[in-house]
């Protein structure tokens, strides 16, 4: 039977299939996030913390990239996708299949999460969807600044924060350099995530992403929280949107600044990789 | 003396032997579970916390499928292997050998965690065991719904968790996509037994699996919580057994249109693959 | 100068070696489990919980395993010892000599601790070393069952914790089952003694293992609690010697029942596990 | 684009190129595990606790070798550069110029988690930045002891929790011995960076480098907090930076006293390793 669907369903456009890889890549990743902040928040503290929280968003990310890895590289991440057409490694075409792939598998993981919570929601409201106040729930889905943080600190908050994730994914993955083992870089990119969490999410919620923190918003919009998740915090919506891009370019900038300029592929970086290995292991 | 133990008692058997290795890796996977759950009741919030019981479950499933992956592919799950059965990939009689192994496994896990905790349950308890009130302990062994979820809340939130552990399994071993290491696939799946905990345990105490929940039930009925343990919050224990068979097979669906019809099996994958992880390498 | 060092400290008798590699190996795995306990009680709660002790055992196991496991295999565990003595494994002058290094290492490392924690344990107790009370500080060496266990349930719940520990270590690193990839089993063996800190901790602080137990409580007895140690909670100090070590004999039966004896080391096996894995991937 | 400014900004000189790989490792260890510190204490302990510091210096390395560890070994610690110097594994250019890298990159870290928590720091401490009191920030970039320690019990504590940094560097990465696989060393490095902060940090914050504590008190000094970080607790802050170098030289002598003067390289010791190994398996 499944032999016959395969035949039958089987697509062999490139861009197609990397859309569905993104979207469904970003629909593990948001599940796994968005789910555990509704445990936390719904559960009042018993069925969880702010800890939980990193782990999921991390463990999230592990999966996705897995699940992606493969036929799209696993982005995951507007930001990403945006700095690679930008540095030129993906076309337009394919620029726009990532993002409608991972916008697309963000707004079902919203739904989905809505779906399996919606009952604790409505119990723990009393049915009144709101942003802000002692029973907001908004802030599953999406991120919303804290509350005495300016929009300034806020936005280098998010670029700052995107520049780690992008010098993590860079050191992770670099073969030039001291790339972590093939099968392994997407559970070291999850820790990665979960680093980010425990150290810049005070401020933010850690959005570092556009794909994230967009549609999970308009799907509350639609939802029943009303347009107030655009206009609240002073509009906040557009930094986790945007400064992610900006991190994402300055983190690549970085790096090629600080190492990758300066490593030759091939056989005499292998060597003096040799090198500085024995001057650890001769300690 | 081992050597003529093992003349004697060696099966060459295969159907048995699978089964005795579902048998004993569903009960490391349920003693780690359970007897995290029972310390974290029992010790009232100082010997850990809801985040230990996640925990355990992830170490519990990591080491169960390291005991049993060699044998028999270490599913530990009914669902799982109901599933594979309707796949065509494994027949009747080990359909029937799994699961009587499993769940012989899971009841004498739940057996051996009532012996460790038998002074610390009466304690706790003064000797009464019940499914609910304030010194319940019926939920060391079975998942019960949480107050204010309706029954198809709670079905979807079961049939949705064991869609993502599906997911999840599935893109951890794929080798036409993005496989993670060998060695280390059983403790990826731990992580994401983990995550699931982390994000989708609060409505329904993530069963996501019959064997994980049905034997241990069985046996509470049986050592003297009575027939509560079925009858409670309208009869709930057939959702553990069959919302998990349910999410199988929508999460292989899921997996096999998202990713796995388009992907072809060898070089042409390979090659893209290649391209694939090229892309994030030359960011 | 080091070479110089080298060539007058070498000592190429493999049985002095492996007590030394012992030695080592179980204090690491001590500093780092001893230390935590410290950091909690000391810290009032303030600088760590019960999941830190059990992450800090799991770690220090790691570490001991790395460190010991080229020269003498790492066991760092009498209970181990014993079991591969019995098993004709290893000699009975080895046995002594594992068991010297492992006890040595444990006493130093329990001194150590002593003086890291020196000044906060005397802040803490106002200079009074006492078992019990409000400012015992004994366990933070060894363990001591809890107030309303019986003696009976403290032996089981110690038997079965080692067997736990046993399974897990056997289906780690069993080539002809599902090992896990050779540098990162001690990694899995750490994540084998976090998950029985998380379920079986509770009624006697799982020592399943005489040299993380004994050495500590001599060094009590010594520096300043006195023999209360050992009389306290009748006489408990003898049931973390004896326990483990059967527990450890019944593990490695359990397993030789459940699957080794009918493991064909070689062709047929690797055939069977293709399958296995197979059918999982197939799913 | 880049490409132009690779042929631009391109260095060769490797000395240049390690000062720069130190102090962007640095500078990863450093943001990851500061920014976990403020997130504690800012968010007064609803987005994060104890156990997030531990997890995040862990993460820090991790990913900070990850950066550095193929260009210039990764040492991030001034205490490990001296110590390689004085056992003349490197050069006198390259210690300044590692340790030059290794400052730069923590300076900037500080100042950059400043930047970042600049608004949330204002309004935790009205403005008033202190070493001490109920609002005290400072401990946010450097360590400061405990209320009730003695100096000779903080010096003690940096020296011991210096070794286990170094036993735990060494067992991981010796090949002679029983290492980790290759491209997961930095992992275990973190786990180890997590076992210290998770046992030893009570006393004096683990400092356990000079480059994660001397730049970040300069920083202080300059930024607001005043000569008071230097004064504060008895001049306090030449301990964390003595005493991890005279801790990495003991810990390299255990363990070259221990285990590697008596390891061979080569065939020998991998025959023994295989004995080592296989007395295990054969449980």
């Amino acid at each position: 039977m499944l032999q016959k669907m395969k035949n039958v369903l089987r697509i062999r456009n490139r861009t197609i299939r990397e859309m569905l890889a993104e979207a469904l890549g970003t629909f593990i990743l948001m599940v796994f996030g968005l789910s555990s902040v509704a445990q936390v928040i719904l559960g009042k503290g018993n069925s969880g913390q702010y800890l939980s929280i990193n782990l999921a968003f991390g463990i999230g990310a592990t999966l996705g990239i897995y699940a992606a890895g493969g036929v799209s590289g696993g982005h995951l991440n507007a930001a990403i996708t945006i700095t690679q057409c930008i540095l030129g490694n993906i076309s337009g075409t394919a620029l726009v299949a990532y993002i409608a792939g991972q916008f697309l598998g963000s707004f079902v993981a919203a739904a989905t999460v809505f779906a399996v919570y919606y009952d604790a929601i409505y119990h723990y409201t009393n049915g009144s969807l709101t942003v802000s106040g002692p029973t907001a729930t908004a802030m599953i889905f999406s991120t919303y600044p804290a509350p005495n943080i300016s929009l300034q600190g806020a936005f280098f908050t998010e670029f700052m924060a995107t520049i780690m994730l992008v010098l993590g994914v860079l050191v992770i993955h670099d073969e030039k350099n001291n790339a972590a083992i093939k099968g392994a870089q997407p559970m070291l990119t999850g820790m990665l995530v979960l680093g980010i969490g425990l150290g810049m999410g005070l401020n933010t919620g850690y959005a570092i992403n556009p794909s994230r923190d967009l549609p999970p918003r308009i799907f509350t919009a639609i939802a029943g929280w009303g347009m107030d998740v655009f206009t609240s915090d002073h509009s906040w919506w557009w930094v986790p949107v945007t400064a992610p891009v900006l991190g994402c370019l300055a983190g690549v900038l970085i790096y090629k600044l600080c190492i990758d300029f300066h490593n030759l592929p091939g056989n005499e970086t292998e060597h003096e990789k040799e090198q500085a290995s024995m001057e650890t292991s001769k300690l």
